[in-house]
């Protein structure tokens, strides 16, 4: 039976501000993203995402970002590659401390915002990326955009891989997601979001907006914690997967 | 042959600004309290401090503290115990990940600052502090001033405890230090720092400004980084402490 | 005509995190106390809020806090006077300078939460933010809860003070706040909310829980924001103040 | 007689750790720039350099940055222009309430960092600058580099200029700053950054590495306040000055 990986952002309210719905979302997933305080999430809310994990057998990563909590982590930052180093370091070790707390271990690692959006870009960050999480457990799971240089410099530097592709983005022909203002990058209809999943799953391929197919191997597809759709796109796609003969599970039972 | 610890809070620069004289004051020590990024510290300052840590074959400790940069975590603050043991953690595994990027582990923690001095006023934030070592790790040694309410939450949770004392500070008759204040708070001269330690080491007992002795078992000397004298309170310490039987070790040799 | 203000605390949100229903509780106040970015608020969020002030000729004030945005402001801190002072005049002038670009002046202060409580306890905080005020403009309104050691502190330093009381909130015997885990201390009814409220303003008394009568002058009533009530019973308030002959004005047209 | 002003970046000390020598480089300045918090500063630092600019006679502008302490302000970020525009006004206007308090008014604005980086290279980012200023006050003198998009910017939205070039820094054949790393970027003999000086008031000019000279219209030198020849440079630049007949005057007085 084939295996998938249901993945979603989580803990990333902060201090007395709400964000998502992690109750909700949570029993739909495999694996969560957590936020570890530099662009959401603080000591509190980690810990509590973390009991929520638990208590569901969602198995956990790290969600590391720039320094920029007003900016959610979505704002470009230019930073030397020892102190990114460090800086994703400091967040793994963080939620990993928290994690062991509640007798659990991350598994994984996801990067956030603009800074995922730069090491999908330029392989010197990518590396980067991939040293911290060396450093910190060599076994960690990257979890990392299908066909990005950031799940390059995973492999290459001998990091177990899982390739995400998204439920809800349409992707350019050269295998990226098209940039937001661009007509067809969101899909908002879930029968739509799921048929795309399908194909792109049962073709073994990212298939673009132009219909170009770049062969990938799809191990996770990312949901969305917040916005009004996500929970019915995440049960929709569970049923779905199901139906064409995938097993749902964590990342680490992927691999 | 009696043991003995000299340690003392390093790490202590924040981004551009520079803070302590950690690479002259290191050779000295057996154990360093390193800052964890909320009063003092950052990832990259984190880094450098615990590969000069390595070098010179010093153990090293966390040294959290509450989130409170620019009052260099010196401000009382109230914090929930849920939230305090929660932001203890984040700041021990932040500390661990970068140790272990080192090859290095992190074997004491010591609180910081107003933390410290509430969890020396404050049973049950003593034992809070106490709860967020336990649950990272139960055989972490807690670095706590003797006869403190911190030492007595720690060995009541069943830590290793070692207590210290301090070179350059008096103490009030009920064995806590004297209030920066205080005459007799601050001890600059070198010989007479040493000839206290001397007295107190000899009879196993803090000494007070009036001549009370109160037993305590005393592990660990904190000497501070900062300050015209440092380097040679702790440079005079060692030779002193050597010329009475004492072999200077790390924490963790200790005990 | 008798006049009075109601005034509520805006601007609350943060980044990437809303809070509050700003845009509708608006254009039914008289006043709006504004975050300034040290417990919630930012750049962007006091911009956007100024503006919408202006739409609905709301007069503004600043509602400056302790430099803890994971608390909320709401962690007590012990903070050194002048630094303090500084604080407070550093948070107003960053809104004077938002509302100078909206052709809006600040007219207003009003403290936030754990400073809020604390100026209500100790003198010596109270004179602290009054001196701030005073340090900006000696005629910038203080708004305070009536009868607290706030109100004196700015009536002592010659400054306009507007007593303000909560619409929600239930009264010790001394005129101070009941505590909010105490039975009596939130009151959720709308009915029961504006009875209390018309009471008070015919007595011109603070009435305890117990009964007690307190005279005080009352200019504003404060309402809250954010919770599912907030807006039927500011709605409510609103009618019922016009029914028993109350013009409602903003805080410098009472003054 | 014509006249000149000498500027430093001053107020970076930040909370407990100390940058700069302001009291010793103050007395020898004509305005300073004062960080607002954003990179370096707090409202306790701001509070006693604006105390000291009081003191000797100094003009005061603000120094705005990015919102990134633990980088200085020096690494880039990308800001949507609201949100900079935003963020330039609240530094000001925190700025000026300080000052205020002191009885002084803020006169000019420097950009700091990476900020006037890139408004040195973005005509849209040096826009935004300008706006903010002319938001809160059209007669704000706006210092910037000589020949820069940033001094075009602010000529471009009627604000009084103010150019200034750097005693120890070199110049590209475009009038730019050499990068840091370039041979030639960095003057530290106090005799050649006077010549070149001299030699650029003379001529009406920037004269660039290969000798080419670009028209300027020449107001103010930029002096550091960090590094051993810092004070030194001062203070020779002042003697030197004053000998070619040049009048040291604050920026308020140039214009």
């Amino acid at each position: 039976m084939k295996r998938i990986t249901l993945n979603a952002d989580l803990g990333e309210s902060f201090g007395a501000w709400q964000m998502g719905n992690d109750a909700a979302l949570l029993p739909l997933l495999g694996s969560a993203n957590i936020a570890c305080g530099f662009h959401a999430g603080d000591p509190l809310v980690m810990k509590r995402t973390l009991a929520l994990a638990k208590r569901h057998g969602v198995s956990i990563g790290a969600h590391p970002a720039f320094p920029d909590l007003q900016g959610f982590g979505r704002r470009r930052m230019v930073i030397d590659a020892d102190e990114l180093e460090a800086m994703i370091l400091y967040q793994i070790g963080a939620l990993q401390a928290l994690a062991q707390s509640e007798g659990l271990r991350v598994t994984h690692v996801k990067p956030h915002g603009a800074l995922s959006n730069m090491a999908c870009e330029d392989i010197a960050i990518a590396a980067t990326v991939a040293r911290a999480l060396c450093a910190f457990d060599s076994g960690l799971i990257l979890l990392a955009p299908a066909l990005s240089p950031l799940a390059e410099a995973g492999s290459a530097a001998g990091l177990p891989v899982v390739s995400e592709i998204f439920a809800d983005r349409g992707y350019a022909d050269d295998g990226q997601l098209l940039p937001r203002h661009r007509p067809g990058a969101s899909i908002t209809d879930p029968a739509t979001a799921f048929d795309r999943i399908a194909a792109m799953l049962r073709e073994g391929a990212i298939i673009s907006e132009n219909g170009v197919r770049l062969p990938a191997q799809i191990g996770s597809i990312c949901v969305h914690g917040d916005g009004p759709t996500a929970l019915t796109i995440a049960t929709g796609l569970r049923q779905s997967l199901a139906a064409i003969g995938y097993r749902l599970v964590s990342l680490p039972d992927l691999t």
